[in-house]
């Protein structure tokens, strides 16, 4: 047994999966999201890899490899090659030719089908590959939670209908399922998302369930409504106070957040109208949100309404912004303003007067200014009502596993993909794109089973099922059982591990087997071998059994296959 | 059947693999040397992969995965980042990073092995990878024989001492042995290599025996001595006749080439001394090989010579020379000079008198000029006699299809790993690696195995076993029968595929069949039925065997696994 324990953990790691992988030497960090998988990770991918491909298969899924490397003609085809940013990692050849770095393979996709896929008959058609990407993501984070480099798993279907694809998605969201059930996840589940990037308008995210997760998501336990906080929505509140009072400034000098003034103004802070500044990314013009005081904006819906990449401004040194005291009217003309649906008619409300240290009192939104378009730009805050069934909703978070996509035609339009459809009319076929990241799938694994001690691996995926320790292997017959029980487990297929270590105390070989987390630790040590009492703990549980040695590869086969 | 043949052979296409693997839609170009592998070439990679897997395990191999992406300074510890030239891809990450695409992964191993593999009593120790790698080849070609975007099995393995490194050494030839003839090549052969970027000494590489090969390999039929050209060696000829007469200039005007002038002169033109013009790469200064007139220069072995990067020179323009009548006495000094061996102490040779349109005869090596060294760069050429036995060599032409390399402590030095030997001291372990690139192996067996109507593929790698083709599909028995045979072929692990095409012929589809190569090809027609007839084609030896329906799988079965 060569592999090591790392021991330490490296410094300033906090999430629980990025402590085992590394300490149990699973994984070596190479550069900045950039690991080694040694032999325990490898076994562990090629296991998970293996389910995956059987559930692609058994929905039609037909595998094939596309290139890392590709050619910027095929990524201006479908205008993605100017869309995406410094993720994608670009480089030229030796002929001065540029080139890519997959990150995706949309394009290839439909490359490769181009001409071939050229009539309804072959339609449904959904190929797949497990492939290398490079995402030059901005902050890899958690070991193999968020790297660069990464093993993927990306589907692509080809529909002649909207409702062709349809049905195969669900068909994907049952085969993810699948995949997410067989290779040992518990705590996950689907949430719709925003399709980003890719394109088209239905999408949903597999999400793993765990405080580590930096994607919020919005879950009702009624309804079941549930959404990646990037697209979440709740009931709009309506609020039926009426004011008659005229509106007037008030001196509110240093007070500027939205706790100061509700404090210094004795109001709640839902009464107030929050200003929010953005900026159109390379642009200068603010672009201005006002949103309930008790509410944040939700900058993916923003982008959404606005079609434009927007950042966060920071507008305590713009000169033309009244900061602290934006308000409604009186803003200058080069400002963009978005209502949010928050503030909707809403009456003697408190807002900025456009002006250094005073606030309006008493603004009546209809009656002080004509808004004619509200849209939903707020982040859903828990305790919100659900939009679909009124009852209050939950935020957890979590780390995405899977997605899928109904990507339309955007890409075999732009890249002119026809086929022929039953009346004899040339088509863009629909896709779909279906995709899981085989190594987050490990972390996630970890992240969801592990205790204290270590990891708890699922036998589905566990690289080994047996982790053999020996106790005085220097003793022979120690050392002969326990040789023989390791190559007879291996021989009918229980793959087994044997910590050979001379010289090493059973303390230590049994601190490794609990970090390590294979699904039974079997020991054989001099007093076992004299009682005739071989000793089976079950990781999970860590339930101890007895057995004699005759009985014991039932003993096992019955453990790992009941 | 959703793979559909291309029909056309793309233009300027001529190695048969090439042809065949597009034409029947294995592979499709997406850029120079990158490829899409489609479902039944990626089938053949896995079952490759998988007998590569099997091998490699057999002889304590642990499988990793190290990264495509790797940072600058991995590649600067060993000095190849500026080793390297553009076949390099070399890019920067958002942050500025120099990163690199793997092309090899020496550094990489040595990286994770480093403070974890660190005593004797750990080595040997063998790590592998299947991974994706990529070369910026200044010539791919022949499909999927030089791409610059491929999948290989590369290992690395470590040891303490030159005996023990040999040992593997040679498990791992006999490994690579085993993988070729399990993979169904029938034609290949070890020859010594040349150890080019990798570093190390002693090197063999696995060839393909093909005439569409670019590697010459020199053979030797009596004693077995097998070798890359570029290392090649033969017995150096001895020539005993003598020359009393003095040299002496001779006019020969515009007969310039060896032959020219052996014909002019009325002489052999192993009597005449041939100078060949070099120049180092980015370097002015000429360098001259004299070697015997009916001899070339071999480039790799004058680099190892002069170990230096040298490039053949049109000496045809340059003044400082006499070009075509360059000879060894009178050369000016900033000329570096290499004397092959064939011209050891020849007398009464014709050599260029270093003065246009004449030559100088009757000169004696040793009385007009003192040699103190000779080398051996002289290029092997068929005929001259084994360096081992004497007997004559042949030359044959070959595909690389695997390559394995002593490298010593190269990599473990210039990186500073370490390990403790038995007497506790630390010292440079010392390396092998080990490569087989997979698609390249696709086409060698295609290479390797076809005739003029398609591909006849091994059943260890087929991507599928039978091809099975109904005739009439829209007859209800036809229908019936053939997708019952299909399921229970597939369930008894007979890898089956159906071309369920409806009105298509019977010769299409045969013509599709013996193209896709697959094994053995089944008809299921209306007359086969009725006669209860089914037809059973060997695709290797085109023999056709009749068969009741109840006794099909057991035919099947039997003609698969005996």
């Amino acid at each position: 047994m060569v592999v090591e324990t790392a021991k330490e953990t490296p410094s300033g790691v906090k999430i629980i999966s990025h402590v085992l992988l590394t300490r149990a030497g699973f994984i070596k960090r190479v550069a900045n999201g950039v690991y080694t998988l040694g032999m325990p990770a490898q076994k562990m991918a090629m296991k998970i890899e293996s389910i995956i491909r059987d559930e692609m298969n058994k929905i039609e899924g037909q595998e094939v490899k596309f290139p890392v490397v590709m050619p910027k003609e095929l990524w201006e085809l479908s205008g993605r090659y100017h869309d995406i940013g410094p993720e994608m990692a670009r480089f030229k050849d030796r002929a001065g030719q540029d080139l890519v770095l997959g990150m995706t393979h949309e394009e290839a996709a439909v490359h490769f089908v181009t001409n071939t896929v050229n009539s309804y008959q072959k339609l449904p058609f959904m190929i797949y590959q497990i492939q290398t990407k490079f995402r030059d993501e901005p902050r890899s984070r958690g070991g193999l939670i968020r790297v660069r480099e990464f093993t993927m798993k990306d589907a692509y279907s080809f529909h002649t209908t909207a409702e062709d694809l349809e049905i195969h998605y669900y068909q994907q969201h049952q085969a993810y399922e699948n995949i997410f059930r067989r290779i040992g996840l518990k705590n996950f589940i689907s949430v719709q998302s925003d399709s980003g990037m890719m394109g088209g308008k239905i999408a949903h995210e597999f999400m793993l369930l765990t405080p580590d997760g930096e994607d919020e998501l919005v879950i009702c336990e009624k309804c079941g409504y549930k959404s990646n906080m990037e697209v979440a929505e709740s009931e709009i509140e309506t609020f039926t106070n009426t004011n008659d009072l005229p509106f007037s400034e008030v001196f509110t000098g240093e007070h500027k957040t939205i706790e100061e003034v509700a404090a210094f103004l004795n109001v709640k802070t839902i009464d107030i109208i929050k200003a929010v500044v953005f900026v159109e990314k390379d642009e200068k013009n603010p672009i201005i949100v006002f949103v309930r005081g008790d509410l944040d904006v939700n900058e993916a819906k923003l982008r959404k309404v606005l079609q434009k990449e927007v950042l966060p401004f920071d507008a305590s040194n713009d000169e033309t912004l009244a900061f602290g005291n934006i308000g409604l009217i009186g803003l200058s003309e080069n400002v963009t303003v978005v209502y949010d649906k928050s503030i909707e008619n809403r009456q003697g409300m408190i807002t900025g007067a456009n002006k250094l240290e005073y606030h309006i009192t008493n603004f009546n939104i209809g009656r002080d200014i004509e808004i004619k378009e509200y849209f939903d730009v707020a982040k859903v805050k828990a305790g919100q009502k659900c939009k679909n069934c009124s009852h209050e909703l939950k935020i957890e978070n979590g780390i995405e596993i899977g997605n899928i996509f109904q990507l339309g035609d955007k890409y075999t339009k732009s890249m002119g993909m026809t086929v022929l459809n039953e009346k004899g009319e040339s088509i863009h076929p629909l896709m779909g794109c279906y995709g899981i990241g085989v190594g987050r799938a490990i972390a996630s694994i970890i992240q969801d089973s592990c205790d204290e001690k270590g990891m708890i691996l699922p036998v589905s995926v566990a690289p080994w099922i047996v982790h053999l320790c020996p106790i005085r292997i220097d003793n022979e017959k120690v050392r002969e059982l326990s040789f023989d029980v390791y190559n007879q487990l291996n021989n009918i297929g229980i793959d087994t591990i044997i910590d050979d270590r001379e010289n090493v105390s059973a303390g230590v070989k049994f601190a490794d087997a609990d970090l390590f987390g294979m699904p039974f630790r079997l020991v054989i040590s001099p007093k076992g071998i004299e009682k005739n009492e071989l000793e089976i703990m079950i990781r999970s549980t860590r339930e101890v059994i007895f057995i004699e040695k005759d009985k014991l590869l039932e003993k096992i086969q019955e453990l790992v296959y009941s």
